[in-house]
């Protein structure tokens, strides 16, 4: 069993457990196994258990009346899904939910550990602390995403657009034109090419860009795709 | 009164809140406007209240004993800030708070809020209810993000390679090669060429890719740097 309570201490909502309250939930949870196509409940199903993905992906999906599936969320290793059913005491899985790959979970009481949460309000507020704490920080990456992958948009296009031998040009399309182009506000346009410019990468004398850092322009340009993926994965490695 | 109340009941901490709740928070709450530039709090100040962003721009930094600034945050308007704080009793901001633009907030008594949790569990299970269902979401998003900005890149790869006559070219490289040079991992990248098959883009015959459906491919391989500013803009004017 302590294996069980070992894994999930690394999730938000049990870190902040005492030892006995690790050990309650340990007594109500059990580790199971399902092979990649099988189900683990249906839609409309009693709600009794919330879960702890240890491996493998596991996929929710509603159906239409007439059979079409649209997949609401795949769950990869380190999640948890079903824990806002509890915490709202739904009584049925609204949801399907099917293996993509082998998976192990941890299947947990519904009712035991709400139980718990109802003894302790200070559990609650530890817990309200990490969630909220992590909303911030996935709300903070998605804008480094979107920003980053604006930069790089604006990075590729003056790349693309100096002359190899100055490495200077007018930027003879207005601003306004040239952000809609890049498909960015105005104003943040405005930010991301002072960014360039404090950055070193670039010079800005009225209309006149000079390419200041022609191997570190491009290398930004190329920069945002990599950076995507790699950020998906540290995401899921670190949840 | 009515209006700062009216305003706070659009966010997860709020929103399930009785009208009596809500009136308590209303009593210990106020509106405060802030110019461009100036400080609402420094690090090490006494953590005393919480914060809702009606509008403008916030942001949250540390600053190095060298006086380095490193920002941890930029709050936009429908954000709350140092309610993790409020939740885990720290005595102190972590963090210095400047105005990024003329902004307008409500500042909410921590202490007063946080009496009204601990008389009521089922505010708190409501409140983790909803801010668990809100990192699933951004979870999902964060991935739907990534896996779309990596679908744009192969069909703006493949929209490259066709011939504009025939239509018709071999893949001429190993899936292998080619995944990493776009950047996703090679079964993110047979995932995708399955879904541009089904999607009816393109068909593939052991090596040999044709393009059904030139317009569509080339819109897709455009859309994706058009998607990220959207999904910032309705992320924030949803939240």
């Amino acid at each position: 069993m302590a294996n069980t309570t070992d894994l999930l201490k690394q999730h938000l909502l049990f870190c902040n457990l005492s030892d006995e309250q690790m050990a309650q939930v340990g007594r109500h949870s059990r580790i199971v196994s399902y092979a990649k196509g099988s189900h683990l409940f249906e839609q409309g199903d009693a709600a009794t258990h919330f879960f702890y993905l240890v491996e493998g992906q596991v996929k929710l999906s509603i159906y239409s009346a007439s059979g079409d599936e649209k997949v609401i969320e795949v769950i990869k290793p380190g999640g948890t899904f079903a824990e806002s059913l509890m915490f709202r005491d739904a009584p049925y899985y609204p949801v399907a939910c099917q293996m993509l790959l082998d998976s192990r979970l941890v299947s947990i009481e519904s009712r035991a550990f709400k139980l718990l949460l109802r003894e302790s309000v200070d559990t609650c507020l530890a817990m309200l602390a990490d969630l909220s704490k992590r909303l911030h920080g996935l709300v903070s990456e998605i804008d480094n995403l979107s920003l980053h992958s604006a930069l790089c948009r604006v990075a590729s296009y003056l790349s693309a657009q100096a002359p190899e031998q100055t490495l200077e040009f007018d930027l003879n399309v207005q601003k306004q034109v040239l952000a809609s182009r890049l498909s960015v506000k105005p104003e943040t346009f405005s930010r991301l090419i002072k960014q360039l410019c404090s950055d070193g990468l670039i010079e800005l004398n009225g209309p006149r860009v000079k390419v200041l850092n022609p191997n570190g322009l491009r290398a930004l340009a190329r920069s945002c795709s990599q950076d995507m993926e790699s950020f998906t994965d540290s995401f899921y490695l670190s949840s």
